[in-house]
């Protein structure tokens, strides 16, 4: 046992300190492991006078993240910075450069890098892992490059973001609406002071559009990522939601629609007693079908210190025991070239929840509309029967092309009895 | 692409159709995936004439799979003839000392001679892998030995086998006793003719041995596990089960108890929401719990054709791509000795279903002998009150040793009220 692997971590926030913790914990157990000593040489952040609570002292501390990529002593660089460019990009750009190996977290910076990063690393020679970079501690990545690689998958679905999924799953048990549950989740640090990479779906989106291009063998391409948040969901939607047995989730889903590749993460209704709706509060889930395999997932806690470095340290583990796999599962140059297409061509139930009128003739109106656009209704429910007074009607459509769900919201919506916006949700079955 | 990876297969039942296929259909995205052309260079199995409704035309048929060892042009092996000894045994034996990759599905085999084979293949330098083994298509061996490597695992539980899983998902949802339902289920090919091996909790042990081994870092123990099946449950103990909110499932299960290691496969009950009650049906779940990454697990289909071929030819990616991990883990030199205990030592709630006389003072009798052994009891319920007839009581009980839990229900049957034996099942949360 003589080989050493010699790391060199840039960042040392939350993550970075779990990793330095179990190097430092398991030192033995991952030199078994992975046949090699697990050294880490230097360190970089911000503050060196911070106290992490924890000891950095056999480390070199190097001041500019960029310098460690001209250490001669370091074989591979943790990049744990963050951020879609900025220090992040240019460490890891210069890293792969100098012929290192990258591991990161960092899913904005492939999200938008990574077919670029991808083509450095392959003809560097060198490793670019990021399994921490979606779905935390849960081999998601490694689960979609080498465990299903003998399918040909045409969905990949996933509860991508735990600030979301907690806050869905308070409203669901508190009655509580958005912004109370999202001034709480901060209060507990389980939302940002600024939430909206989290609630508007960015962060999902980055992780979705890596675990697309690893189901279907195509470049990140981030621009293609239909993106909504949960910030418009209502205490009403979620007890409609529940009353018609129903969760709602944010789910990062891409699927195969003929040679057409859908790209979208949204909030959708998952019927209760699925998979997908019993991952509540912070876990994370990913879903894949293949041809061969069929249906599996993972669950996990999908951030935190633990095990966003155990997934970090499951990469050098792979670094170290010499395994090396193309970036997005085969070499960039078989990467396809995509067709993507937008969510409007999916075929699908949908949640429709509308404000208006109660008034004689109302449901005809409605009705009517739904007709001239080819949407039949499965199942209506009308609270608060006031006559002349606003009143919810909740409708569970059967199935319908997406475009002709919208088009006749869109047509509803113009209706002088309809107050206000209308809210429309996909509903995803397997 | 030049390389190639030259693949013989023994054994053309279900999941070496479901191999053959996978290799057939994914022919270029393999190659793309792996960096070698996968071929199948010869097959071997009873009966050449049997129609499998695939072309074998371009192989070598080879009579006695032994002689797969002895050609030249095949790199590795596929072992799907199953046994833990016999000709599987000399066939995987055999190849690894002729320096051949050996990809099985063979559970038995490995449970029984793991250690054995894993120091062969480790002297030789060839890889033995298991995918297949444990969990069909989920990739549960590559998630506890690469995914989750970064932490010291202190307790792996799984639903391991479809078949009782089903039985037991199918007896909840119908009422009906265990033996109407595994005829139904041998009659859906759910269940072998024989069902033993499934029901009796042999085929979860054997998987349950090899999580184990890779979670503690120990050679498979098959007969440190104890085994227990589910022909003893009864439809009135999946009705009271769910009436206080539980399920039944066969739970294989290992855990860390202070310096000992637990391993049992047995059915108990888990909390209706709980992760492990969701699972229903020939579904398989893996749930490993980490240090650093904290509750992670892993379900999809445990076992049929193509779940099983799609982690064979996964391990057959890792292979072509000289992905090489030691077979447990950790090289076999440092495979730690484990001290194995009895579930005896377990802290849990317990479920407790007897039939006793409905007379005055039973309770009381009952009660008595509780406390005598220090089980205090959370729940009880008590059906079908009819004085001089036999009356069903059941309890739940607070946390309690077993030992003391098992030594009091030996004693309350001993009671002349109580009619036949007593239904103990232990309670598992997380």
């Amino acid at each position: 046992m003589t080989r050493v692997l010699r790391i060199g971590v840039a960042g040392l926030g939350t993550v970075g300190k779990g990793v330095v913790g179990i190097i430092q914990k398991h030192k033995s157990d991952l030199a078994k492991r992975s046949g090699c000593k697990m050294e880490i040489v230097a360190v970089s952040a911000r503050s060196q006078k911070k106290d992490r609570g924890i000891n950095l002292k056999s480390y070199k501390w190097i001041k500019d993240p960029l310098d460690l990529v001209n250490d001669p002593d370091i074989d591979v660089i943790v990049e744990l910075i963050g951020g879609s460019s900025g220090v992040a990009y240019d460490l890891v750009l210069s890293a792969l450069m100098a012929g290192k190996h990258v591991v990161t977290a960092n899913k904005a910076l492939l999200a938008h890098h990574g077919y670029e990063l991808a083509r450095i690393a392959e003809k560097q020679g060198v490793c670019l892992c990021y399994e921490a970079a979606v779905a935390g501690g849960i081999p998601a990545i490694k689960a979609m490059r080498e465990g299903f690689a003998a399918n040909d998958v045409h969905e990949v679905r996933g509860i991508l973001n735990g600030t979301c999924n907690y806050i869905l799953t308070e409203m669901l048990s508190s009655g509580r609406n958005f912004a109370d549950v999202l001034k709480e989740a901060q209060a507990h640090g389980y939302a940002e002071a600024d939430p909206s990479f989290d609630v508007d779906g960015i962060d999902a989106a980055h992780k979705l559009s890596l675990l697309a291009a690893l189901a279907f063998g195509i470049a990140p391409a981030i621009d293609k990522v239909e993106i909504a948040g949960i910030r418009h969901i209502t205490a009403d939607d979620i007890r409609f939601a529940t009353e018609l047995d129903y969760k709602i989730k944010l789910l990062g889903l891409s699927r195969r629609v003929g040679n057409k590749i859908v790209q979208s993460v949204e909030p959708c209704l998952v019927p209760v007693g699925s998979e997908l709706a019993s991952v509540s509060g912070v876990l994370n889930a990913v879903q894949v079908q293949g041809d061969f395999v069929g249906n599996g997932w993972l669950v996990g806690r999908g951030a935190g210190e633990g095990p966003t470095a155990s997934a970090v340290v499951a990469d050098l583990i792979d670094i170290a025991r010499g395994h090396h796999v193309p970036v997005f599962g085969v070499p960039v140059k078989f990467l396809k070239q995509a067709d993507f297409a937008s969510t409007d061509i999916l075929t699908a139930h949908f949640y429709v929840h509308m404000v208006v009128n109660d008034k004689p003739g109302v449901l005809a109106q409605v009705a009517a509309i739904l007709r001239d656009h080819n949407v039949s209704v499965e199942v209506v429910l009308q609270r608060g029967r006031d006559p002349g007074k606003p009143v919810s009607i909740v409708m569970i459509t059967h199935k319908v092309k997406q475009a002709d769900m919208k088009a006749a919201v869109k047509k509803l919506e113009k209706l002088s009895v309809v107050k206000g916006k209308i809210s429309l949700l996909r509903i995803e079955h397997i």
